[in-house]
C-alpha cells in the first residue's frame, strides 16, 4: 500500500499532501467525488459519514456529518470556487465544532504512466489554525482516509 | 481622511488590512456589500465596475469584471462560505487574467463608540501568490478603493 506524504512546515499556514493511486485518474476522480462513494472513505472507519450535499460545481456546496459509535455528531461544511472533472478542486473547508476557522483546499490530480497522484494544498488563516489542526490528529486520519479511497479505487477497478 | 493599515510580513502567506470608518457598521456593511453600491468604490476610480453577480449568502457566488478607458476588460470570481450582516464575509477570491490562484478572503466589521473597523485577512495558496499580488500594485489600488468607500459612507449618512 502507497503511503501519505505531508509537508508540514513550522511557521506557515498550510499543509501540503500528497498520495499515489494505482490507477488512471478518472476512477481517481470518481472515487474521490461521488457523494456514493464518499462516505466508504472519508476520514477514519470507526465514524460512519452522512453526506448532506455533495453540490459538485463551481457555486455549489457541501456539508458531511459524521457520527461515532455513541451517536456524537460532527459536522463539516464548505463551497466550491472550482470544479475541473479529473483535474482540480478549490474549495472552502469548516469544522463545525470550531466555527469561524475556514481552510482554502485545493487538490490537483495528475497522472503518469497510469499512476495518478493527489496533491493537496490546505491554506489556513492562521499558523495557529494550521498547528491546530495537525494537533487534531489530522495526519492519522486524513491517512486512514487515503488507505480506505486505495481500497476502493481497486474495487472499482 | 483615515487610512488603510497592511500588514504584510515576510515570508508568510497573507495580508492583513485594517481601515476605520466613522459611522455605525450597518452603513459601513451596506456600502460594503450592496451591488448598486459596489462600482462606486471596488478598486481605483480609473476603472469603471460591472457586478455580473453578488449573491451574497453562503454558497452565493460574485463575478466583477473591470473595464479601462480603452475597453481592456478583467474578471474577478469567488464564492461566499459566510455572509454573517455586518459582522463577517469569508470567501474566494480569484483575478480571472491569472487563473488558478486562488486567494481565501474574510473580513470581519467591529464596531466601537461610532467607529467601524473593517478587518481584512487574505490567505493566498503560496508566498509567490503573496508576493505577487503585492507586487502589482494591490496597496494602491486597495487604499484607493478604501478611500472611495469612505466618501460614499458619508453621502450614506
Amino acid at each position: 500500500m502507497a503511503e501519505t506524504q505531508f509537508v508540514i512546515e513550522p511557521s506557515r499556514q498550510d499543509i501540503v499532501i500528497t498520495r499515489a493511486f494505482n490507477a488512471p485518474k478518472d476512477i481517481v476522480f470518481e472515487a474521490f467525488t461521488n457523494p456514493e462513494h464518499i462516505p466508504n472513505w472519508w476520514g477514519p472507519a470507526e465514524y460512519s459519514t452522512v453526506i448532506e450535499s455533495a453540490e459538485m460545481r463551481p457555486g455549489g456546496s457541501w456539508r458531511y456529518i459524521q457520527q461515532d459509535k455513541d451517536g456524537n455528531e460532527y459536522g463539516f461544511r464548505g463551497v466550491y470556487h472550482d470544479v475541473v472533472p479529473n483535474e482540480r478542486i478549490v474549495s472552502t473547508f469548516e469544522f463545525e465544532g470550531v466555527p469561524g476557522h475556514v481552510a482554502l483546499e485545493t487538490v490537483v490530480f495528475t497522472e503518469v504512466d497510469g499512476v495518478t497522484t493527489y496533491n493537496g494544498l490546505s491554506v489556513f488563516q492562521s499558523i495557529e489554525d494550521r498547528d491546530g489542526m495537525v494537533a487534531s490528529g489530522m495526519r492519522e486520519g486524513f491517512s486512514e482516509g487515503m488507505d480506505r479511497l486505495e481500497a476502493l479505487i481497486e474495487k472499482l477497478q
